[in-house]
């Protein structure tokens, strides 16, 4: 050791002598998170937990969730896609299949993600836009047409109605004669992350956990192979925080919600184990890889020690992963087909239990399918031809990524301390502490891109002149109105004193505190629509107005 | 130690129940040198070597040439280029140049590789097809026209020829008023691989060696920093041969090279700092890692204990990688930009010191200026948004990396011991056993891609019916006349007696066994041909007759 430390300055010196004569690329090497990286690690630099002898499959699970990972079955190849109307989304997913995706991921567009239906004024210009317009049980019998339930999963975006929504899909797979046992998929139902970071919320903190709460103990009873919940890092780290950050506040809302079920009187190991999460692959490959690691770690250590929990099912972190969409350039954008596929590497090495890559041409509009089917292919060959699925946490025992694997872990319980002395993540979020913080982190990296300290390909350097526009997918306008005239049509056609009577259901159970799915479920059976149902609540639960930071 | 392996057994005994009723994807995972992979790698499967606390920059170098890497300076971004014309070519080379590329890289078409010049019958429907044709010191000026050559380094895929090329350069450095000893680059000049796999040789091995060896002396004196040699396992790779065997057979050349130019009476450290290496980047990702790390190890070991160099530059493998073009598919070439990305980030964590990515297109036709400048972006991305750069060796420790790299290390000691029994490379090759050892993993190779053992994205799964034709680049058919036309020009207006004079001279030093290099360049200075100096060469020391493998 000794003999070691004496090698290693004896090295050093010799370094800097030469760094006189020639000097480095930059003054200092730093990951996003700030955090300084040294010229070589050896086993110096080794954490005392990795003498530990983690295994994979093993507490606190920091090699991966399962022992034998990859090897058994690969991840889930899971395209988020959705567009205009159901149809063409449905037609959409089934080319996925086609191509070999494993599972499916359904957008939603702006006015059904914030409960509206698509003849609201809200609405106009953004029907079908960024994802798929669902307005009732009837768009979602459309969008799962030949699809069979029990055969696929399915990952649903969609956080403030994630209640309705689920209630649709689950009405579908009753239609279809699928037992709710046998489905398996996600719905987001993550709200906290939407006040931070992404918008999309309907009704204050309050009632948005107490919904959150309903489906975890609605679904460990009825849809128990469902996870319940998916507390999505990735639009955190999409506004710009670090690696540090993602994963600091997004475990900070996991804790939240779980206290949360925990007082209503919950038992951890009763819906802990369907709860899930979504991160963000973004480019510093090693410091993603060293993240998923510290996350999974972290979050095992949580489950047992703060929250007691006794199943080993309750500690697993699982993940699904999106690369970063915030690092695709809409100059040159084939580059973005080789920032996809390192991105989709560092997931797959830090142990992703699902993934999307993101096409080429997201920056700039809907991707076309032959840029989704090369996303795709991205995943394929990394599962076929690299040979990286072929062994459990590949990098594991790596100075360098066991040393930062340990330093994020020990960044995140910093943050995480400050959070509990706040009083947890709605405190935090409601003083404006986390958004500011991240804003923080998008400014430095702005001025980083601006003073080119930071090199961002096609844009801040190596650019050219002229760019080929790339055939762009867009959205046909004429879709809003023929949603509307179906939507229409529909209620037309519904027992309307039916859909009354569910819908006042629905209300006296959220006035009363009652578990609100099995309402939902009957109002969703009559063909109430999105909007309708989210209206009572409304009326109920009042509207969350965003503050402006101080 | 006692303990680990305890938990190990009872970890592995629980993975082996659990297999009973989810078997794994494969029977058994492998390598592409068939090594059998365990599911997990720990520190019991460190080798005894990494206790030894290797660091880069010293001896065995296994973690890198250089103590900071590409903390100091980015490798080389160097795209093999060249087709039709000198005009085209150089106009290719400006334009890579103007797109960040650091280093230029010449390929030749076939007839120059053989030492014909563009009017000889055998190079009817060849010039300029697969490089640039070159058939005199008036066809190289323009090549390197406005191109000061010494601001940049250049690299030659040049091997029967290669004295007569690097003369060409010598004298158009000459006429730029540019020092010799300010010459940075490489000619390939590795002809035994040649006669393993790649074919453009001329004179039988005895001769040629003898013309390798000249140039180790030549240059040793007049061309100081030119690498004299790339000793290629590139194409032996290619040519279907595992990672083992291409580090195997290369390094098997190389000791073949180091010993005739012993026995030429050379010192090792006069000519050994030169020396340097050219590999192939496959798809198995973290196999490739970790025989770069091996190759470093091994070259190390055999330049201090077998040839006795002390000059650690003698000891350091250098190495120019190229990532594998026969793994590039012809179907949705698109995908070809995300395999040649991976390899890429391999050659980089392997430590590579210079580094040509493939284009989309290379499997169909010559690179277009877009394909050409995405290959060259994603070296860009890698070292500028990526981090990979930042750190030396980040892999190192790593228990699977470490295993593989030492796993990798004995196998090419085996082999390597089988060719010193047979008395060398000259006679391996001779034999055939080097040919026979490729061709069979070339065949085993192809069985698993048969059997769906392999799979390879887009050729035998993931399939699409129809495929866009991309914009392929063709050389112009008016290439060849346009090319003979100036070669008569240049031979009727060049003094033919000084050419006839130069070229007797070229003769009797092959005679005489005279360094052969000096007349070379007055050859050169005259404006004799390529063709016309192998000529003379191949009267005095006849043709190789390439036998068939029995």
């Amino acid at each position: 050791m000794a003999d070691k430390q004496e090698r290693l300055a004896k090295w050093r010196a010799q370094l800097e002598k030469a760094l006189e004569r020639f000097p480095e690329r930059k003054k200092s090497f730093t990951t996003s998170s700030g955090i300084e990286l040294k010229t070589v690690y050896t086993d110096l630099d080794l954490p005392p937990a990795v003498d530990d002898f983690p295994l994979p499959g093993e507490f606190p699970y920091t090699r991966g969730v399962q022992r034998n990972m990859y090897r058994g079955r690969l991840w889930t190849m899971r395209q988020y896609a959705g567009f205009a109307t159901a149809e063409e989304s449905n037609e959409r997913y089934k080319y996925l299949l086609s191509q070999g995706q494993t599972g499916l991921s359904v957008a939603f567009d702006l006015p059904t993600q914030i409960g509206l239906d698509s003849d609201h004024p809200l609405a106009d210009g953004e029907v079908g836009k960024v994802g798929v317009a669902i307005d009732s049980l009837a768009d979602m019998e459309v969008l799962f047409k030949d699809i069979p339930l029990d055969k696929v999963s399915t990952s649903m975006t969609i956080n403030a109605p994630a209640m309705v929504l689920l209630a649709m899909y689950l009405v579908v797979a009753e239609k279809q004669g699928v037992d709710w046992a046998s489905l398996k998929g996600t719905i987001q139902n993550d709200i906290l992350k939407e006040y931070v970071a992404r918008g999309t919320y309907i009704f204050p903190p309050e009632p948005s956990l107490k919904i959150i709460t309903d489906i975890f103990a609605f679904c460990a009873e009825n849809v128990p192979n469902w996870n319940t919940i998916s507390i999505s890092g990735y639009h955190i780290r999409e506004a710009g925080a670090t690696a540090v950050q993602e994963i600091a506040y997004t475990l900070a809302n996991a804790i939240c919600y779980v206290e949360s079920a925990i007082k209503a009187g919950l038992n951890v190991d009763d819906f802990a184990p369907r709860l899930s999460f979504f991160f963000n692959a973004h480019s510093n490959f090693f410091e993603e890889i060293a993240k998923f690691r510290a996350a999974r770690k972290l979050w095992a250590e949580i489950m047992r020690h703060r929250f007691g929990a006794q199943n080993p099912k309750s500690m697993l972190l699982r993940f699904h992963t999106q690369t970063g969409g915030s690092t695709l350039t809409a100059q040159q954008p084939d580059n973005n087909i080789v920032r996809v596929a390192l991105q989709a590497l560092s997931a797959v090495l830090g142990g992703t239990q699902s993934l999307h890559t993101n096409s080429r041409d997201e920056a700039l509009a809907l991707p076309s399918e032959e840029s989704v089917r090369i996303a795709l292919r991205t995943q394929q060959i990394i599962a076929h031809e690299t040979g990286v699925a072929d062994v459990v946490d590949p990098l594991g025992g790596s100075y360098y990524v066991e040393s930062l694997t340990a330093e994020i872990e020990k960044r995140v319980k910093e943050e995480l301390a400050k959070i509990d002395a706040m009083g947890g993540a709605v405190t935090a979020i409601n003083s404006g502490y986390i958004q500011r913080q991240i804003q923080d982190s998008a400014y430095q990296f702005q001025m980083a891109v601006e003073t080119k300290e930071q090199i961002i390909v096609g844009v801040n350097q190596f650019t050219v002149e002229e760019e080929t526009q790339p055939d762009l997918l867009r959205v046909d306008p004429s879709v809003q109105a023929a949603q509307i005239r179906r939507l229409q049509e529909l209620k037309s056609r519904r027992d309307s004193a039916k859909v009354r009577q569910a819908l006042d259901a629905v209300a006296a159970a959220a006035r009363e505190g009652a578990n609100l799915f099995p309402p939902v479920l009957d109002a969703v059976r009559s063909y109430a629509t999105l909007g309708e149902i989210c209206g009572v609540l409304r009326e109920v639960y009042g509207e969350y107005q965003a503050k402006d930071l101080i």
